[in-house]
């Protein structure tokens, strides 16, 4: 269950009157001034439409819809200026543009333009409108496949109609799916982007790349180093929640030391709260920031430290202990501000459309197994079981997932012939478990921030950044002008 | 109208009942003895299905159909041995797999298993039997995309449970479309074929490419250096076709003196008559031999210059005299055994099955601009009129192509980035206008055959083979090696 990926987050769009400098031929633009959630700086952009097939791999459903993308040209050098183009991931475009701060940083010295591609089925770009998720016949277009085809569809007709943009180069960016889409557009679509940049992507999550626990072990590692036997108290948690939800009136002492919105009424719902708080240490360990940040949830500065502080037990510690320690670590998450009067234990991320889209990607696709052992991880056990994810699937969407289909059609572990793409992982990040860590060759390179969580890099830039991110952002400008540079070259020659 | 590239055509399958060493896996082979249309050789296959999803881009529709391929170990040298896997195109497998001779000649030096995989919606491979052609429905799932997808499946499946086959790097072989094929193959898959081989692919006949005359001007070339004023007269022939079909007693005459099945009538079955013999003049440049063959029809050696004889009029020729001479230049191609005893202007190729889909495809997809100026070339002048073919599409198949799709998923003239893929291409050969015909990078290359057809480098070697074709496929060899060379390197590194 991947829908901690990306949750889809609403941002303010403020709109103003004035005016910016629009290309003549982007009728389908509007002007909209956006505010950036980094208070340094304050950027534009343009919000267009673009019609595009609703089916690029048959003839016989010949609709287009309207595909949202964002434009910002403010630092552009035309003629032949490069492009960043951010390959969208599940969720609404807007989020992905305000929390991609490195792509805005960077725009002035690269003389880049700027284009974030909303991915089809997500934010406002419905290939069915409001029917778009009504049944698997609608949802029969949501791939990673239509996705890529609808970029590099874009990228020619922006190349065609753009005053200047004929001869640009363009760099795909993307961080986690988005990093997946950045890498598998540049392996599979190298006429249209010189290189691309795969931020936390976990190209290799998925069935026989890598073992299936590998990604909670990392999260696991992550309280280990970040308080006082802050994993194990975790590990206990689990039998500790069984031992007091077994009478009722230890259902209710958890309910009150929790906050639940919703009471827990028996052993079910206590199966829920374990799922509940097993997310939550998973996306604590995708935000483990080096700063106040608000990416899931606003959160402090190196959170998990901060979630351990209140579980740093010994091993005497009594099971209601345990717990209120546990309630105390979880109101870190879901409550740092204050404003939360209640927790909510149906909830760990927000957005419900952007979390069906994956649901169902995940369901066709993206297959990625998860597993975790209770020993080499702080989770109770559970063996990946693909026949029952199969099973759900169909109930759920009336689809099975085809297992090997992402390794057959994106290279799995073979993708050596393949060249300019940099992968950037965290080595807090649980899904560098999946990710591509090591150089494969000169021009397929692993960069790795052992003091990163997701995607670090691609965020804006702050002053308790670690200097590991601060080189890889560095090395990443430098890999992006060496793309550009041959680019050039090879189209002068 | 390409469907002269490769039509269909029924060979003898002799069946046999002795055993050959099957796999015990493959319980979906039958055995089969097939004689090759070489006297010196006579090869052995197992004809196999394979259960393969009809969509590999969707997972509405999960539904399967049985795919042929035709495989031959005999020389095969497992572990590990290479494969050579013929990307089958728009007709039965079973043709190319006997008109492929090159891949049965250098099986054994290589050590190397074949596979002639049929492709989807020609031959048996029919994803919805006999239904597939009923309607724009059922050809849906008829695209170059798809037919990849199968090749890339069907190599995994083979790889996981063909003892042996684990580490046996895959080499893609194809001629004309089953080379574009091959190469787009290569470059769309590299992870499950280490290297391509494009025989007169035209890759580049696309939208925007080359021009779109070139086709015919390679026409026109192969009859201008093929004897004395042999152009210059069939350019000279379409106007005396006017003339003398402009009366009765002329339709009557030329009915007579072509031996036409269908009598001409009137100026409607003129047209048709002159369409039909630039297609012969097409036909005849794509298969212009060294030697006799029997490729779309049965031919003396060098069939061009047979035909030229009977056109090598001067400037005073008349009308009935010069088509006279047409006459029986047509009936060089049409009645070269003498066993026709009239000719049917309603078919230069024979399959009609391997027809509608091919025009199915260049309805959609394979969008080849044609265009003639009766200056550089031979023929009556006619434009490229797109959206007059569009709209021919819609009323055949209620399906519009799509023009420029080809150039964005295929990459266009922008594949430098690839690596790994032989173009080889005809000097005489019409199909070379739209080929690669110089090297991009040391690892694209192309190779040049002045003497050479449409693919004559796949065919069975011949005596009469020029030494330009030896050399092509000793290249060709001398790569294959390198390929599989650098697989073993990099699966044991």
């Amino acid at each position: 269950m991947l829908y901690h990926i990306i949750p889809l987050k609403i941002i303010l769009l403020l709109n103003f009157s004035f005016k910016l400098s629009l290309p003549s031929h982007l009728k389908h633009c509007q002007e909209l001034r956006s505010r950036g959630l980094n208070e340094h700086i304050e950027f534009y952009f343009v919000s267009c439409f673009y019609l595009i097939q609703i089916d690029h791999f048959g003839f016989l459903e010949d609709g287009t819809f309207k595909q949202r993308y964002l434009m910002a040209d403010k630092h552009w050098k035309q003629p032949g200026g490069p492009v960043l183009f951010y390959t969208g991931n599940e969720g609404d475009i807007t989020w992905f543009c305000n929390n991609t701060g490195f792509m805005w940083e960077i725009a002035e010295e690269l003389g880049a333009m700027l284009v974030f591609a909303e991915h089809r089925y997500y934010g406002e770009s419905l290939p069915f409108g409001p029917d778009s998720y009504r049944g698997s016949k609608h949802l029969n277009y949501l791939t990673s496949e239509q996705a890529l085809a609808d970029f590099a569809v874009l990228i020619q007709d922006l190349k065609s109609t753009l005053p200047g943009a004929q001869h640009s180069p363009v760099i795909a960016v993307g961080g986690s799916y988005g990093g997946m889409l950045s890498a598998w557009f540049r392996m599979k679509y190298p006429n249209i982007v010189v290189g691309a940049l795969a931020s936390s992507a976990p190209i290799w999550q998925f069935p026989g790349m890598v073992p299936c626990g590998d990604f909670y072990k990392i999260v696991t590692q992550d309280f280990a180093r970040s308080g006082y036997n802050c994993d194990a108290n975790i590990r206990k948690s689990w039998k500790a929640i069984e031992n007091v939800s077994s009478t009722a009136a230890g259902l209710q002492w958890m309910t009150e030391e929790f906050s639940l919105c919703t009471p827990l009424k028996n052993k079910n719902d206590a199966f829920g709260f374990k799922n509940w708080l097993q997310e939550t240490w998973v996306n604590l360990a995708m935000v483990d920031y080096p700063y106040e940040a608000n990416f899931l949830q606003p959160l402090p500065r190196w959170p998990i430290q901060v979630v351990c502080k209140y579980l740093a037990f010994d091993s005497t510690v009594s099971d209601y202990q345990l717990l209120r320690g546990v309630s105390q670590a979880a109101k870190v998450y879901y409550n740092y501000t204050g404003s939360s009067s209640c927790l909510n234990t149906s909830q760990t991320a927000t957005g419900s459309l952007g979390f069906l889209g994956w649901y169902y990607q995940a369901c066709t696709e993206m297959v990625m197994p998860m597993c975790t052992d209770g020993v080499h991880d702080m989770f109770e056990p559970e063996e990946w079981n693909f026949q029952a994810f199969s099973d759900e699937c169909n109930i759920i969407f009336g689809v099975r997932p085809r297992a090997d289909w992402a390794g057959t059609v994106y290279g799995g572990k073979d993708i050596t012939s393949h060249s300019n793409i940099i992968f950037s992982n965290g080595g807090l990040d649980p899904w560098s478990a999946g990710g591509v860590t090591y150089n494969i060759t000169d021009s397929l390179v692993s960069i790795m921030i052992p003091d990163g969580a997701h995607h670090l890099d691609l965020r804006y830039s702050n002053d308790h950044d670690p200097p590991s991110v601060r080189a890889a952002r560095a090395l990443e400008v430098k890999y992006f002008r060496e793309w550009i540079k041959q680019a050039k070259k090879s189209s002068t020659s």
